[in-house]
C-alpha cells in the first residue's frame, strides 16, 4: 500500500497547453516557470511522495497572481497544487496529476505586527523561523516549532496545522490562526475569521480551512495570534534504563498538575544512532526525556525541581538541568543531532506520526516492537510524549524490503486506532496515509469531508488525490 | 429590523400531524409533549426571541431518540430545533419555524472523567457548573464560565461555542472539545475529532459543529479536554475614574506581558445600577475592573503585585486584593449582583456581545455614547476587557422605543465592524444578529456558509432561520 498512489491522471493535453499560454499571457514569463527542467524539482516534496511533473509552475509575487492562476485552472480544468516550503511529511505539495503547481514562497512579507493586540499579519511564504525571531524581537512569542522551522512557510503551516514540542503547552497552529484570506479555485478571494482574541459569528470556516492541507483552498494573508514572550526557560534531561520507566515519568509529570511547555521522548535506537553520532550520552540509558518548563522565572525553577523529582520518582538514571542558555543548547544537541543521526542510517527513512493517549504510550511501542520483528524491519521512535504523539520511524535499504515495510505501516495504524488513538498529530494525511483513513474514520465521516470539498471544489481541481482514499478501491 | 424575524412559516398540517403520530409510535408517549399548553414555554429561550409554539417536544432519554427525532423530522419534512438549557442570548434554541424541538436536557450523564489523559466525555444535558464542580474534585478544571453555568448545558455550550471571563487565558468552549458525537438531519450519527491531544487526521469536523448554533447536527456525547486546576487565585477589584483610565490599566496589564484569566470591565452607569442594588461602591469611581490570576502561588502573587502597579500607573483611585476564597467572594459580590441589578432597571434589556482590538475599546463606547445620546436610548457596558469583548447593554421600557433601540444596536454592529471588531464573541448569532451578519461579512462568505449548511441539512430543517439573514431581504 506505501507509496502505492504517486500518480493520477493528468489533464488532456490541449487544456494544458491552453493553461500555460493563459498563465503566461496573464502573468507574464518572469512568475511562469514551464518545461520538464525548470519544473523538475517541483514533482517533489521533502516526504517520499513522488507526483508527476507538473506543466507549470507560478511563482507568485502577490496575492493577485494566486487568483489569476486559480482562475486559469479552473478556465482549463487543469489541476492546481499550492506549494509553500514544500517541507512536508505527508506529500501535501506533490502535484499528483501534474498541472499547475502554485509556488507562494515568494509572498514572504510579514505586513504587521501589533504590540498591543499580539497578533501578526503574514504573507504565506514567511518563512516560520524568521517570523520568530521578529516578534521575539519585541518581546512576543509564536510558539508552533515543527523541526522544519527554519525553511518551512506559514502558509504550509496553516494548511498542514503544524505542530511542534512546545504543542504540549501552546497547542498546535489551528490554536494560533485568528483569520485567514483564502483563494478559492476560479480565483474568488474570501476573508474568514477575525482580528480579534474573540469571533463566533458563523461558521469556523478559519478553523476548516486550517489543516486542510490545501485541498479546500489557497492562503493568501494569515492573521496569527502571538503570546508574551515567556521570561524564563528551564530545560531538564532524564535519562532512564527503557521507555516503560520514561512514559512513567510522564504520568507522575502531568498527574502532579505540571505543564512543561516540551516533554520529548528518544527510545534506546534513537539514542543509539545519536550515539554513534558522536554524543556520548550514558551507555545504561534506554530512553530519554528532554522537558522544558517556561514562565515565571521562580515558577519555572520550582516546576523544574518537581519535575526532576517526578523523574527521580519514575526511576531516571540521571537529570540534568540547564538554566541559561549555553547549557540549554547543549542539553538540546542530542535531539537536533537526532534526525540527520537517524537519517543516516539507512537509504530510506518514513517518520509517522501517531497520536495515542499517553498511557497508551508503551503498549503502542510494544506492539510496534513486535510487529517490526515479525516483519524484520527497523523501526525507532521519538517524539512528542506530553502529546501523546509519537514520530514511529521505519528505516530500509531496499525496494524489496517495501511490502514489509507497508505492513508494519498498517500494523502500526490499526494498533493506534484500537488504543483509542488518530493517524496524525501533525504531518497531515497528505497522500501518503490517504489509503489508510478508513481505519480510523467511518464512510459517513469521510462521505461528510468529501461534500465539504465539493463546495470549495466542486471540479476537484485543488491539489486532488489528498486526504480521502482513492475511490473506486473499495476501501470505503 | 430588531426582532424582526421571529416566525418562519410552518410546515403543512398533515406533515406535522404525521411527524407526531410518528414520533408518538416510535418513542412512546412519555417522551414526547404535544399540544399548545405543554409546548408553550418551548416557544422561548433566555433571549428576547419569540418563535412559534412547536407542534411536539421530544425529551430525549438516549442518544437513540435523537436519532429518531432527527429521522422523523426527515421524513416528514417538518423543521427541528435542538435545546439544550434554554439559556442562549440571540434565540438559537427558539423554533422559528415550530414543528419538533429536540430537548437534550434530560441526558445529564458524565460517562467519564480520565485524570490521566485529563479529559472527560459528558452527554449535552450535563449543567456546565455540575462537571467544574466533578472535575474539580478531582484536581481537574475546565475553564469556560459562561454566566449562565448554573443552569446551561455543554450541549448548548459546544452548540454556541460558550465563552465567559476566564476566555482571556483559556479560551473559548472550542478550545477544550477533542471531539463530539453528531447526529445529522434524518437521524445518521457520526463521531468526529479524538480523545488525544493532538490530531490532524482529516478536516476539522469537530471544530466546524461548534459554534454551528445547532444549524448543522445535534449533538450527542462530547468529549472535552480539561487542564489541571490552578493551585491558586488571586483576585484584584480597581477603580477608575472613567472607562478611559480603565482601558489604559488593561493595557498596562496585557503589554507588561501578564495574562490574568479575567480581566472584567464594568462601565460608570453599570456601577450605578449595581450600588442602588445596595453594593456601596466608591462614589468617585466611574469604572471598575476585576481582575483575577490563577496558576503557581508565588507566581500569582508577584503577578497581582505586577498588575496592582498597571492599575495605579493607570491612576486607579483604589485597588483591593482577595487571596482567600470569602475575600474574593466579596469582590466578586458587585459583578455577581450585576445582572439582576441592571435587569431591575427597566422592563426590556438587550444585551450584545460585541468585540473591537482592545485599544479601540474606548473608542467604541464613545461612539455608542454618541449614538444613544442621539437616539434617546438607554445603555450600559460591562463585559470582558481582555477580550475586547463588551457586553454593550440596551435598556427600555416601551414598545415605542423599539425603532430607535434598534437604530443604536444597528449603529453599534456598524461602528464595530468599522473598528475592526466581530459581531460575536460568545452569544452567537441566532435569530437575533442574523439581519446584521452582512454588515461584517461578505456576500461570498455567506454564501459559502450556506453551501456547507446544505452539506449537512440539504433540505433546511434543522433549526432553520438562524445566523444567516433571510434570502430574499435584499442584504446579501
Amino acid at each position: 500500500m506505501l507509496l502505492a498512489r504517486t500518480a493520477l491522471p493528468e489533464a488532456p493535453a490541449p487544456a494544458r497547453e491552453r493553461a500555460l499560454r493563459l498563465l503566461d499571457r496573464r502573468l507574464g514569463g518572469s512568475k511562469v516557470l514551464s518545461g520538464r527542467e525548470a519544473c523538475d524539482a517541483y514533482a517533489r516534496d521533502e516526504s517520499e511522495a513522488i507526483g508527476r511533473v507538473p506543466d507549470a509552475v507560478v511563482r507568485a509575487a502577490s496575492a493577485d497572481d494566486l487568483a489569476v492562476a486559480l482562475a486559469v485552472a479552473r478556465e482549463t480544468g487543469v489541476p492546481i497544487t499550492p506549494r509553500g516550503g514544500g517541507t512536508g511529511r505527508t506529500g501535501g505539495a506533490v502535484p499528483l496529476a501534474g498541472g499547475i503547481v502554485l509556488d507562494t514562497s515568494s509572498l514572504g512579507r510579514i505586513k504587521e505586527i501589533d504590540l498591543r493586540e499580539q497578533l501578526a499579519v503574514v504573507e504565506p511564504g514567511v518563512v516560520l523561523a524568521e517570523l520568530q525571531a521578529r516578534v521575539e524581537e519585541v518581546g512576543l512569542f509564536y510558539p508552533p516549532d515543527p523541526s522544519s522551522l527554519e525553511s518551512c512557510c506559514l502558509g504550509g503551516n496553516v494548511a498542514e496545522n503544524a505542530g511542534g514540542p512546545r504543542a504540549f503547552k501552546y497547542g498546535v497552529t489551528r490554536d494560533w490562526v485568528l483569520g485567514v484570506e483564502a483563494f478559492l479555485v476560479g480565483g474568488q478571494r474570501i476573508h474568514a475569521g477575525r482580528r480579534t482574541r474573540k469571533g463566533v459569528t458563523g461558521y469556523d470556516v478559519t478553523g476548516l480551512l486550517v489543516g486542510s492541507e490545501g485541498t479546500l483552498a489557497v492562503l493568501g494573508d494569515v492573521t496569527l495570534r502571538l503570546a508574551p514572550k515567556p521570561p524564563a526557560v528551564v530545560t531538564l534531561l532524564a535519562l532512564f534504563a527503557d521507555v516503560r520507566r520514561a512514559a512513567c515519568a510522564v504520568q507522575e509529570i502531568t498527574g502532579a498538575g505540571l505543564i512543561p511547555r516540551c516533554l520529548e521522548l528518544l527510545d534506546d535506537e534513537t539514542l543509539r544512532a545519536v550515539r554513534r553520532a558522536g554524543n556520548p550520552i550514558d551507555e545504561r540509558a534506554g530512553a530519554m526525556l528532554l522537558i522544558e518548563l517556561d514562565g515565571d522565572p521562580a515558577a519555572c525553577e520550582a516546576d523544574a525541581e518537581r519535575t526532576g523529582e517526578a523523574c527521580v520518582a519514575a526511576a531516571a538514571l540521571d537529570v540534568l538541568v540547564a538554566k541559561d542558555s549555553a547549557q540549554r543548547e547543549r542539553l538540546w544537541a542530542a535531539r537536533r543531532r537526532m534526525s540527520p543521526a537517524v537519517r543516516s542510517l539507512t537509504r530510506f527513512k518514513l517518520s509517522e506520526d501517531v497520536v495515542v493517549p499517553r498511557q497508551r504510550l508503551v503498549e503502542l511501542l510494544e506492539r510496534n516492537a513486535r510487529t517490526c520483528e515479525r516483519e524484520r524491519v527497523r523501526t525507532l521512535t521519538y517524539g512528542h510524549a506530553g502529546d501523546g504523539n509519537l514520530h514511529v520511524n521505519f528505516l530500509w535499504d531496499d525496494d524489496d524490503e517495501l511490502p514489509r515495510v507497508s505492513a508494519a505501516i498498517e500494523q502500526l495504524f490499526r494498533d493506534t486506532v484500537a488504543l483509542g488513538g488518530t493517524l496524525s498529530g501533525e504531518h497531515g494525511i497528505g497522500v501518503l496515509k490517504a489509503p489508510y483513513l478508513p481505519i480510523e474514520q467511518s464512510p459517513e465521516l469521510i462521505a461528510l469531508q468529501r461534500d465539504l470539498k465539493r463546495v470549495f471544489d466542486p471540479e476537484g481541481l485543488l491539489n486532488p488525490g489528498k486526504i480521502f482514499p482513492a475511490l473506486g478501491h473499495g476501501a470505503c
